[in-house]
C-alpha cells in the first residue's frame, strides 16, 4: 500500500523530483501541535456523533498525544515522500493503531484540515506579537519616563522645525504600536471562524457536528459556506498585512535612530551589546541592529506581496498554489518576531545624549513658530506673520545669528505693525521658551505630554515600582 | 508677495522644474470638498476661541462656500505655482476677503489640514465601495436565486471533484464579499480620529478647541500626539489594503468565469453588451471586461506596494515623499470602483448554459467521495474505502465508463469487503445522487444551501418581490 | 580574545539575542566554496606583492584547501556566535595556523569579500540555470517534433480565435527561453567586474595588485571605484530579475496546462508521475506540479520586490541591510531551479490528446478569419469583409452550424459582392484549410513552422538520433 | 455601421459603463506619432506585394501624415466609444478616403500593431533616458571637477569610516548611472525585433513583406514565431526594470543628500529655486525635491511589480489584460523621466559647505584603519593589528581625544609590539595624511581619483573649456 493519502487510481509512482518539490513537511512541521489539538477535538467529534466508538477515540486521542510528545522530543523523523506534517501524523498513528488509525481522516479532507491548523497556529501567533508589543509599547514609556523633560528639535522634512519633549516623541511611536495592535485584533477576530468540516470544498454526507469541534478549539463561529472555506485565505493576508504595517513602523524608528547615532546628530548612545564592529576598521561601532529591523521590513512586504501574487487570479476552490501560503506567513511571523525581541532591550538600553542635544538646541530656528503664533495672537494675520518671520529668519542667517541674539531695531523693522513692546514677544524666543508656549491638546505641551503618559502607564499596568 | 504659503526666507524663486516636479494639484484637486468642509469647520472654531471674530468667521465660511461651488462648476483654473488644492482655496480666499483670508490658516500647518481632508475623503471612499459591495452581495444573491436547483460541478485544482449547487457557489463569493466589507469597516472606525490642531507636528500655542472641530466633522476621537499625526498614514495603507484584498477577490471570480466562457467549458452565457469583438478575427466573443477586472487587480496591488515602499524607512515626522500617497490612494479607489460598477450589471446579466452543463455532469467522477462516505458508514475504515474507491475509478477510466455503469461483479470484487447489498451503495452513484447524500452545515446540501440563501436574502433586505 | 572580527573598541559583549539576530552562517554557508576560491587568489597575491612571504601563502592555501573538504565532509559545526561563513574560515584558518591566518584578511575588508563571493556564487548560479533551460528548450523542441502535423485550437482572450500547429506553439515558449537566457547572458556580463581590493569602501594604502587576483578568479574587469562597490548590489538585482522574468513564463505556461489538462478541455495527459491525487476524493489527479510552479513565480517576484525595498533609500556605502540581499538570491535561485528541474520531464513526459483536440476542432469558428482574408484578397476592403464574415458566424451561431456548413445562398447573400465563385472561398473552410492557407514569415504555416523547428535543432545541438 | 473595428457578429450594442472600462485613448494617445509611423511603413509594405495599388498607398500615407498633424495640433477629439488611438486613427482614415480607408487593416490585428507601436515608443524613450542620464552623470563629473581636492568623511553603516575624496563620492555615482545606462542599452537591443506581420497570434494567409517593414522602421530582426509576438511583453518589463533599478539609485543619492542638509550634517547648500518652505514654520527651507525623488522610486518599484502581477499566470497568447501594461510603461517612464529632469540642475546648483566639513573631519577616527594598515606593513598580523588600533580608540574615547593626540607612552603601550620608530606611524595620523595613505586601484587614492575623473571628461567628452 502506498504511503501517500492518496494513490488508490494511480498507476506509476510519484517522481521523485516530485516528491521534493510537492513537499511541505520541511517548513509545515511547524503546525504539529496544531494538527494534532485539531484531529484530537475532531476524533471526539466523531466519537459524539457515531463514526467512532468512545474506546476507539479515546485510543486515537491518546496516540496522537504521545505523536506529539515524540515530534516535541524531536523523535520524529520528516521524510519528504510523506509529504506533509498532516501525513506523517497520520502515518504514526497507523503504525500504532493499524486499522483504527485509518478511520481518523473521516468526514474531513486536508483541505479543512490544514486552514484549521494554520488558523489556529495563526491565532497564537498573534497573541505572541501582541504582548511583545505590548512590552515595546512599555519600553517606549519608560524611555518616556526616563528622558522625562529633556527637550529635542522635532523635524520635519529631517529638517529642524519646532522643540519637541523627548517624551512626546517616544509616545507617539506609542501611538503607532497600539494601531499595530488594533489590527491584529481584528486580524484575529475575523479569523476566528471554524472551516473544520468544509472537506474538500462541499461538505460531506456524514452525520458531523461541527459546532462541537467548534467550542473545543475556541472558535467564535462556523464557517458558513464550504467552498468558501475551500478557496480562502484572507486570514493569513490580514495577519502578513499587520505584521508589514508593523515592520514598515519599526523601519522608520530604526532609520531615525540610525540618523541619531551618527556622529553629525550624536543624539543617542546605543548599547555596545546591541551594536557590532567592522573586520577592517578598528574604530568602528556600528548600529547593526538598527540597520537589519530596517532591512528586514523588506522580507515582510515582500511577504505580502507573494501572498497577493500567489492569490491572484485562482478559481475556486483549493489549488495547490495554496500550499505556499505558509511560506510567507512564517517568513513574515518570524521576521518580525525577531526583530520585535531584539527591540525591546534595545530601546530599554538606550540612552539620549543629553549633552550633545543641548548643546546645538538653538540652532535650527526652532522658535519661529511660536514667535510667529505671537504675532498672530496679537493681531497679525497669519500669512503676513509668516513673512515677517520668514525675514526675522533670512537676516538671522546672513547675520549668522538666532533670533533672539537679532538687535531690537531689526526686530522691530521687519514685523508687520509697530510695537510698543515687543518684550512679550521675545519671552517667546528660546527653545525652552517655544516649547513651554505650546498648549493644544495632543501636542508637546508639557502638561499635555505628562498627561498622556500618565494615560500610558496606566493602560499598560506599569508600577512606577516597577522599574 | 510670494504666491506660495511660505516664501519669506527664500532668496531665489522657485525653479520652474520645480514647480512642476512638486505639484500636487493635478491630483489633489480632488480634495477640494473636504478641504472646504474641513476649513470651515476650523474657521467656526477659531470664532469660538476668539481667534477671528464671529462676523469673520462668516465671511469666511461663505466665502469658501462660493470657492467651492465656483470649483465644482469647473471655473477654478487650476496653477501649477499654487502647488495643490489648498493653496488655491486659501488664494482664492484671499482674493475675495484681502486680509481677512490671510486669518484662515491660524494654528493649522498643511500638515494636519491634508491629513484631515484626505481622512474625509477616504471615508466617502470607503462608504461608497462598500455600497458597491452590497449591491454586488444582491447581484450573486439574485444569481443564486436565479440558477437555484442547477448542479455545477466543483473544482479542485481546476479538476472536477464533487458535485455543488450553483446556488451554493454563488453564495461563497457572497462570504468573500462580506469579509472585504468588514474590513472596510473596520479602516473606516480606525480611521476615525481626527487629526487637525496637530499643525506641523507639535502642536500649537494657539488656544484651539479641536474637539468642537472634532464634533462638527464628525471623528469619533481625538488624534492623541501630534507628532503621531504629522507621520501618519496608516489609514491610507487600511483602505488601499482592502482594495488590494477585495481586487484579489473580483481577479479570481474574473479569472473563473474567463475559463466558464471558453468553448470547452461552456458553461456561461456573457451579455453581448459586456463583451468586445477582434479587429481581425470576425467571430470573436471575448470576455474583455472579465479580463481587465482580473488585470486590474494588479494595479490595486501595485498601488499598495507603491504605499509600503514609500513609507518604509521615514523617520518622524512629516516628509515631503508622504505626498505620493495620493497617487497610490486615488489609483486604487478608481480602479476598484470601476471594477465593482461594470461587474454588477455583469453578473445581473449572466446566465448559466444549463445544457452544456448537464451533457457533461456525469463526467469526472463527481460522486466517487460520496460512495467513499457511503463505505465509512458502512464501518470501513476511511483510508482503506479511499483505496477501494481508487481502484473503481482506476478501472471505469481503463473501460471508459462511469462509476454507476461497472458491472455488479467489479463492483464488488474491488470493495474491501463482501457485500451483501451494494444497491444501498448505488443508490448513492450519479451526480444529483451524489449531491443529495450531502448534509453537513455549511455544505453544499440543498436544505443548506436554501438556508444560507434565505439568511442572505434578509441581511442584503432583499424583497421577494424587487426582482 | 574576542572570537569576532572586530571588536577591540568594545567594553561589553555582544548580546546573545543580538548574535542570533545579525547571524548569516544559517545561509550564508553556501558561499565557502567563494569564499575559499577568492580568499586563496587573494592570498597569492599577497605574495606576490610581498605582504606575504611565498611559504605563507602556500600554507594558507593549503589550509583553505583543507577547510573547504571540511566543509564539504560536513566537518565544520556552524555557530551562530561566529556570525557568517567568512568567519568561520577565518577562525578555521587561524586554529590550524595561528598567527598566520591571523594575516589573510590583509588588504580586504568583509565589504568586498562578501561581494566577491557572492558574485562567484551567482556566476556559476547563472550557468547552472542557463543549461536548465536549453534543457528545457529541448524539451519543448521534441514537444514540437512529436506532436508535428497536430492542429490545436489559438487562443486570444482564452477564445478560440485561429488554428495553430502544435510545433508553433511549443516554439513560442523556446523563443520565451531564450530572451530569458539573453537575459542571463547580460547579466553575467555585467557582473564579470572583480570587487576585491574596494576594502571596506576607500580601498587601502596597502600596495595590491587586484588585476592579478582578477585573472585568477576569472572577471572581465577591475570595478573602477570602492565606493561605488561598497554600496553596490546591481548584480544580485540583475540575477533575481532575470528569474522573476522566467518565474512569470513559467507561470503562464503552467496555467495554460493545467487548463489544458482540466475534463473539459482535455487536451493533454500529464504523466502520473507528476500528478498527486486527494487525501478525501479518490478519483482526483491534480497537476500539482503545474500549479506550485505557478504559485512559486510569486516566490520570485516577491524576491525581486524584497532586494528592491530593501536597497530604496539606503545612502553610501555599506549598510548592514544588505547582509539581506542573500535571502533573496537564495530563494529566487532555488526556487527556479527547483522549478526547472520539475518542469523538463513534465514536458517530456506529456503528450497531447489528439482524439480529444480533434473532436472538437471545428469548433469556434477558427476559419473565420481565413475566410475574411480570402475576401481581402479578392479586393473587398479589410473592414468590409471583417463585417461580412461577422455576419456569417452570426447566422452559424442562429443555426448552430460551422461556416462550412452554410447553405450557399446564406453564404452568398452576407457577402459585401456578388460572387461568381465562392467555391475559391469555401475551399477555405474548415480548420485544416485554414490552418494550410497561412504563409507569412514567423507564422503558423507549415513551411514556416518546419523552418523555425530545424533552426531550433540545429542551436540546440538536437541530433536526429538522440531521441 | 458600427464605429467599432469589430461587431459584426454582435446583436447588442456595448454598455456605455463597458466602453468606459475598457477604454484605452485617455492613455495610448500618446502613441500616435507611433501609430501612424508604423501604418505608414504597412501601406507601403502592402503596396509593394500588390495589396493596395501604388496610388492608394501615396493616399492613404498622406492622410496619416495629415491626421498625425492634426492630432499634434490638438485638433483629435478623443472620444472613448472609439476605444483606443488604432481606432481613432482608422476611422479618421475611413473619415478622409471612405472605402479605401478600410483597407489599411489589411493583414494585420490590432495586436501585432499595439506591441508595434509601443515597441517605437520605448525605442524612443529609451534613447531620450539615456540622454538624461549622461546629463547626470556630466553633472556628476563637473561635481567632482569643482570639489576637487576637498575630503569628506566616508561612512559605512552611516558611520564615520574613513576619508574619501568628494571627487572620489562623485565618481561612484557616475559608476552607477553608467550600469544604468548599459541595463537601457540592452533593454533596447532586446525590443529591437519587429512584430509586426504577426497579427492576431497566427499570422496571415495574405502575402505581406514583413523584411520591408522591418527595414524601414528600423528593427533589427524580424520575430520568428507569431503565438510568441502576441504574448510578449517582455521589452515592457526590461524597461520598467531599467528603470526602476535607476529609480533606486536616485532615491539612495536623494537619502543621502537630504541628511547631507540636515542642520546636523551642515554639507550641503541646495540651491533655494529647489527647496521650498512651510506653510506654518517660517524659517524651513526643506529639501522637497530629494524628498519627491526618493518617494517617486516606489511609483517605479510598484509600477514594475504592477507588470508581474499582470503577467503572472496569463496563458497564450493575447489576452485583454495586457492593455494595462501601458499604465505602468507610461507611469516609470514620467516618473523616471521628471526627476531626472531635477537631479541634473539640483547637482550642479548644489555646493559643499567645506567650513561645515572641514570643522569636524578630525572626528570619528577616520585615520583609525591607515594606522592599522601601517601595522601591518610593519609585520603585525592583520587580525592584531585591528586589536591594537581598537585599544587605542576605546583609550580615545575615554579620554575624549583622537588617535593624534594620545601620549606617546599609551601608544607605546597599546601597540602589539614594542616600536623604535613610532614616528612612521604616527605620519599616517589626521584625516588628510589617512587620504593621502591610499593607493590601490580604484581607491580613493588621489592620483586615481584623478586618473578616473579625466576617463570621465573624456568618455563623456567634456571639454575643459565647457564649464
Amino acid at each position: 500500500m502506498t504511503q501517500k493519502t492518496w494513490g488508490g487510481r494511480f498507476s506509476e509512482a510519484t517522481d521523485k523530483r516530485v516528491e521534493a518539490f510537492t513537499e511541505s513537511i520541511s517548513y509545515d512541521h511547524r503546525l504539529y501541535r496544531q494538527d494534532i489539538q485539531a484531529s484530537q477535538a475532531h476524533t471526539r467529534m466523531l466519537a459524539a456523533v457515531g463514526l467512532l466508538s468512545q474506546q476507539e477515540a479515546e485510543q486515537i486521542v491518546t496516540a496522537l498525544e504521545e505523536i506529539g510528545q515524540d515530534i516535541a522530543a524531536g523523535r520524529m523523523p520528516w521524510q519528504i515522500e510523506l509529504e506533509d506534517i498532516h501525513t506523517h501524523i497520520e502515518r504514526a498513528l497507523i503504525a500504532r493503531l493499524g486499522d483504527l488509525g485509518r478511520k481518523l481522516h473521516t468526514a474531513r479532507s486536508r483541505n479543512d484540515q490544514v486552514v484549521t491548523d494554520v488558523k489556529l497556529w495563526v491565532r497564537e501567533a498573534i497573541d505572541q506579537i501582541d504582548s511583545r508589543l505590548e512590552d515595546l509599547q512599555r519600553a517606549f514609556v519608560r524611555f518616556a519616563e526616563r528622558e522625562e523633560g529633556v527637550i529635542l528639535p522635532g523635524y520635519t522634512h529631517l529638517q529642524r522645525a519646532q522643540p519637541v519633549l523627548a517624551s512626546h516623541y517616544a509616545l507617539a511611536y506609542v501611538e503607532k504600536w497600539q494601531r499595530d495592535r488594533d489590527r491584529l485584533a481584528e486580524a484575529r477576530r475575523r479569523l476566528n471562524v471554524l472551516p473544520l468540516g468544509a472537506a474538500a470544498l462541499a461538505g460531506t454526507s456524514l452525520p458531523i457536528d461541527r459546532d462541537m469541534v467548534r467550542r473545543e478549539l475556541g472558535f467564535a463561529e462556523l464557517a458558513a459556506n464550504s467552498m468558501d472555506v475551500s478557496s480562502d485565505r484572507d486570514f493569513v493576508l490580514d495577519y502578513v498585512y499587520a505584521l508589514a504595517v508593523l515592520a514598515v513602523h519599526l523601519s522608520g524608528w530604526a532609520e531615525e535612530w540610525i540618523i541619531w547615532s551618527t556622529t553629525e546628530f550624536s543624539f543617542l548612545e546605543l548599547p555596545d551589546a546591541f551594536c557590532t564592529g567592522s573586520s577592517i576598521m578598528p574604530h568602528k561601532k556600528n548600529p547593526d541592529v538598527l540597520e537589519l529591523i530596517r532591512g528586514r521590513s523588506a522580507r515582510v512586504i515582500a511577504a505580502l506581496q507573494q501572498l497577493f501574487v500567489l492569490l491572484k487570479g485562482l478559481p475556486l476552490a483549493y489549488n495547490r498554489d495554496l500550499q505556499e501560503d505558509k511560506i510567507a506567513l512564517f517568513t513574515a511571523h518570524d521576521t518580525v518576531n525577531a526583530c520585535l525581541e531584539v527591540a525591546i532591550p534595545l530601546v530599554e538600553g538606550s540612552r539620549l545624549r543629553r549633552d550633545s542635544i543641548t548643546a546645538r538646541l538653538e540652532d535650527g530656528f526652532l522658535d519661529a513658530t511660536t514667535l510667529m503664533e505671537g504675532l498672530v495672537e496679537m493681531g497679525v494675520p497669519l500669512r503676513a506673520a509668516h513673512e515677517a518671520v520668514g525675514r526675522l529668519v533670512q537676516e538671522c542667517e546672513q547675520r549668522r545669528c538666532r533670533l533672539a541674539e537679532l538687535p531690537e531695531e531689526v526686530f522691530q523693522h521687519l514685523l508687520p505693525q509697530h510695537l510698543d513692546d515687543s518684550g512679550r514677544l521675545r519671552s517667546r524666543l528660546g527653545t525652552a521658551a517655544a516649547l513651554a508656549a505650546f498648549r493644544s491638546h495632543g501636542s508637546t505641551a508639557p502638561a499635555e505630554v505628562k498627561k498622556q503618559l500618565q494615560l500610558w502607564k496606566q493602560r499598560l499596568r506599569l508600577d512606577p515600582a516597577q522599574h
